[in-house]
């Protein structure tokens, strides 16, 4: 069956190893919108062995980690849902009070319109290829 | 200031340990729908150390498993939000194609009307409750 993250990168790709790699998306009103993506085709988390569990929320708390410093957000949203593409990702999203949904999740309620993409800052990709990188 | 989840269990206390807890959601139309609860006030995963953080994502994935064993749905949805209330609590959601939101996230737009609350079923719980008393 066609899986979108087995035929794409499904994002701007920051950063791989074997096992995984965080993208950053192109989400209006969201400039520091990010995935971790697993490389194999698995739906859940518990589908994954310990240590390849461990190793995914590895990514996943260093990607936040390197957000959290440059973007200062007003909290971070994590989630791993994968109803519509069931191949595992996580979606790591700085949240701003003025963002387009705040306080509502980014799959909730619009309560403000965003303005158009904006280009990711270089530096801030790079932080987070250099945050990596470190895994 | 006054937190919900420092003043409150937050659900139907499954379990605890000295550093966080699984409770049930009543919740209509997610009859398994739960949350693992960090104890102290603490907004983000990357604002605890690494052995809390690792502490937290073992009772995730063990309430995961517990869940999966007993329901088994069609995905589950873990996230950590906290907009609202900014104390560190993860959703654990199992999801089915005919659950009121599916396949869209629970806080997105309703589908199917749900049913009224089911009383959990006790040997989900007590299932629960074994598998975390393991950890």
């Amino acid at each position: 069956m066609a899986c979108e993250l087995c035929d794409n990168d499904g994002g701007a790709l920051i950063w791989r190893d074997a096992r995984c790699r965080a993208v950053h998306v192109a989400e209006p009103g969201y400039p520091g919108y990010c995935r971790v993506i697993w490389n194999a085709h698995v739906a859940e988390m518990t589908a994954l062995g310990a240590g390849d569990r461990d190793h995914c929320m590895r990514v996943v708390f260093a990607l936040e980690t390197a957000l959290r410093e440059r973007l200062h957000p007003d909290k971070v949203n994590l989630a791993s849902l994968g109803n519509v593409t069931p191949h595992l990702h996580w979606h790591v999203i700085p949240r701003f009070r003025d963002d387009p949904h705040f306080p509502n999740p980014v799959w909730g309620r619009l309560l403000r319109q965003p303005a158009a993409v904006e280009t990711p800052r270089a530096d801030l990709i790079a932080h987070i290829a250099s945050t990596l990188s470190g895994l």
